[in-house]
């Protein structure tokens, strides 16, 4: 998310107290009927990404298992932003070339004029009116895989399949409120209590699924699903960035026997690890958070070959895309 | 050391720069002959430290390895300080029952009433006058060893013995500047460059150590010398702080096989270990250092049991206290 759900202001600690994500977005959504004034409509829409961002990471990942890269068209953000929010700097003019803006928050105000929130990623963007449709990234990915499905490539995996949607939804809730938004709570804690109470309930919740992970290859069923996808964007930047940067140290990921094998398992597999920037990561959380590294000073560390190295999860058995196939392979992002 | 060298103004970090240890002491000696007006003489100094500070705890490891607790009393001041410097906060009365003050800074003032240096420890306070003597803590350590010999302990060891004092001086010249510093250099490093420098030298240099110590169980000679002690402050540090908070982040300690085991080796010996608090070091670095930790929370990590786990360092010789033995067992300090 951009300003990871702050308001925009490049403040993200508050003085002694827990750290409480904005979860008020944009619900619009873009469906087959488009009961919400936006039809499902190949070509039409621009999704708006950092590759920085674990939110949106989710939505690179999702989109390219499967498939709706012609469908969808992508607008990459560069990892670092201002109290202004995200900005399209990366590209040559400065400006993204489909939408014709330098900052996001144009497509949001183009919206709503009097926008109040953070300026977030993922957004997606309707192109012929420029307006921001959604940034409800929880919803967006969901959709992608029930709303899209004529525009899927064949052998697109279900990555929310019907009947284990249920089960999909309470690990969902769980790894939401204790690992993909605890790290942040223990990053942003503005009191040694918040900290302590975020970090046990983030590490409770590791070893939980640590067990959990022992005896099967994925979360839920036997193939990757969104569950997977939505805890693996938050693995991959823990020991770069959530170890240190958010004083998620009880161990590194890597020290974590059962999930490290998951996440390299998750991380080799086409579709996952070839959407990680490991720069772009490490730059946004160090030099965007001022308040908790003042002098925006990004580390060199951690030597990072090891997540190429064998997992041995497939003695697990489980089939990562089911009856489906990987995606093709890796073409440079965007 | 107090504020770690800078002056006493709670700032760590000079924007855009180097970090630069002031490295101006006041170098009285205490010595046989006293030439300084300083006599080596049983009863009538005190060894000010903390135990959170990596140089104070050079001078409580050597105390106590060579047995002078009887010869020089020791003041502990409290693991965190303000602008003004260290305290004796640990004490039921707030002042040290000895010396009689509050602050350290009583002592140097009372030597030099405008000292316009940092307030560090360790420092000699000479009990009559009140006055501090020496806060030189490497010569401070030496002198331990050389000038003190007529008090030492009953089988103390040889920590500086003439024959191998060119390589022991020679191994600390480096290890002071590119690990004992380097660390700092690291965590107070203005700006990128700075710190970039910084992390390889000290990497460079810990890659050296580690093949040094491959195939030698103790950096000069085979016995527990200075430059063990010295290495060793700094090591037991890496992973309850350096690591993340001076983003010494290449690997942590515990993951170069080689430095870890000759760290274990040391922490599980008498007179070393023992003298560790990891409590007030981690409290120390994260709750002082406001510029770079600014809501001063101290991570409940890393898992520290592994110090104690089995280094097998024994299987390369050496014989930790040569000709002499260990301390006796440990009594609470100070």
């Amino acid at each position: 998310m951009g300003e990871d759900g702050k308001s925009t202001g490049g403040k993200y600690v508050e003085p002694g107290g827990d750290f409480n994500r904005d979860q008020n977005y944009i619900t619009t959504r873009i469906t087959v009927d488009g009961r919400d004034g936006y039809p499902v409509e190949p070509g039409r829409y621009r999704l708006a990404v950092s590759r920085a961002c674990p939110w949106a990471n989710r939505l690179i990942i999702v989109r390219r298992l499967l498939g709706l890269e012609d469908a969808i068209s992508m607008a990459v953000a560069g990892p670092t932003h201002d109290a202004r929010s995200w900005t399209f700097d990366l590209d040559p003019d400065g400006r993204d070339p489909v939408l014709g803006i330098e900052r996001l928050q144009e497509a949001y105000f183009a919206r709503y004029p009097d926008y109040p929130r953070g300026i977030t990623v993922p957004a997606i963007v309707d192109v012929p009116t420029g307006q921001v449709v959604t940034n409800d990234y929880a919803q967006m990915s969901l959709d992608l895989s029930t709303e899209w499905t004529a525009y899927h490539r064949a052998g697109a995996p279900q990555l929310y399949p019907e009947h284990l949607r249920a089960e999909i939804d309470k690990v969902n809730a769980v790894v939401f409120a204790d690992v993909n938004n605890g790290v942040y709570r223990c990053g942003f804690a503005g009191s040694q209590a918040a900290y302590d109470k975020a970090y046990h309930r983030l590490f409770d919740r590791l070893d939980w699924l640590g067990e959990r992970l022992t005896g099967q290859r994925y979360l839920v069923g036997d193939t990757i699903t969104e569950a997977d996808v939505r805890l693996f964007t938050t693995l991959v930047r823990f020991d770069p960035v959530y170890h240190g940067h958010f004083k998620c140290n009880r161990q590194k990921l890597s020290e974590m026997p059962v999930l490290w094998a998951y996440a390299r398992d998750l991380f080799q597999t086409p579709g996952l690890g070839d959407t990680i920037d490991f720069d772009h990561i490490k730059r946004h959380y160090y030099e965007v958070h001022r308040d908790i590294n003042p002098a925006g000073v990004v580390p060199l560390g951690p030597d990072l070959s090891n997540w190429l190295t064998p997992h041995d999860r497939d003695t697990l058995g489980g089939r990562p895309f089911g009856d489906g196939t990987p995606p093709a392979p890796h073409t440079p992002l965007p």
